[in-house]
């Protein structure tokens, strides 16, 4: 794991552990590299709850909710489906801290409109059980080839947990 | 990732290809490796429906029906559990064959029963509708640190993979 990837899961760590957070995962073209960079942590039992990889787009809708007329008016790589990715993250885990990332790795499944490099990435935060959910959404174009954007998006998606748990008040 | 897991990958995609199946991952003491390392080869969405990242038993149960019962009685580190995962992740998705991984990556979580580095595996394959599932599980004692570990079982849990579709007639 690269080391910058490596200190963002400390910080993560401590956070959650300080709040008594857990933190669950949604991956599409990361493919359970968000959650391997989570758990290669010792001790990451106490703050990380569960990962789906939903590469599948029936994964998606089955295992965290992403209805699938979204998925099919927007494309798997789009903001509406990464927000309902970090939102099924939450709603169907006991964490309180999601992050979910969905884009377009390559070399093939590029378009004109989703170039290879694409990735939409949302971050979920469930504050309390009587607030409404807080979820932010960003999209990068990274460089590179499959292994490049895959390790970039993996590193922007635990710097936007951390950046999530900054926001909090 | 290592060469050799690279290699197992690009044979499991081939022969997956062929039968026209596809492959589901139950991941705890591995947290996303195993479906990173099959991710990592482009075109890998042709054969990879989904991944579990079961890392709480609450989520074993929510996610793979593994019954809390035999996780308070044998331990999450067990042939069972290994074996109900496995199950758990082909009744759970579309999938014809998979792999469950559970053990103790350490430093900390090991005893005299089941010392750090004891990892559980079972590989499923669903031949039929109408066929009872293939289930095999293994259990290995891996030497070295939790990085150490978690490479080597994600290695395994590939190997195995293999083995698994070589075995079928």
């Amino acid at each position: 794991m690269q080391a910058s990837a490596s200190a963002f899961v400390q910080h993560i760590a401590a956070q959650l552990q300080a709040r008594g957070w857990m933190l669950a995962t949604a991956e599409s073209c990361t493919g359970g590299l968000v959650a391997a960079a989570c758990t290669d942590l010792a001790g990451s039992s106490a703050w990380f709850e569960r990962g789906f990889v939903t590469y599948s787009n029936t994964a998606k809708t089955e295992l965290l909710g992403v209805d699938a007329v979204l998925i099919e008016t927007h494309g798997a790589v789009s903001e509406p489906v990464a927000r309902a990715m970090a939102a099924g993250a939450l709603a169907r885990s006991a964490a309180q801290l999601s992050v979910a990332i969905t884009g377009i790795a390559g070399p093939t499944g590029g378009s004109a409109d989703k170039p290879v490099g694409t990735v939409w990435f949302s971050w979920g935060a469930r504050v309390g059980a009587d607030t409404p959910l807080l979820l932010r959404a960003e999209r990068l174009l990274l460089p590179g080839d499959r292994a490049a954007v895959r390790a970039a998006a993996t590193e922007h998606a635990l710097r936007g947990l951390l950046a999530t748990l900054a926001g909090l008040t």
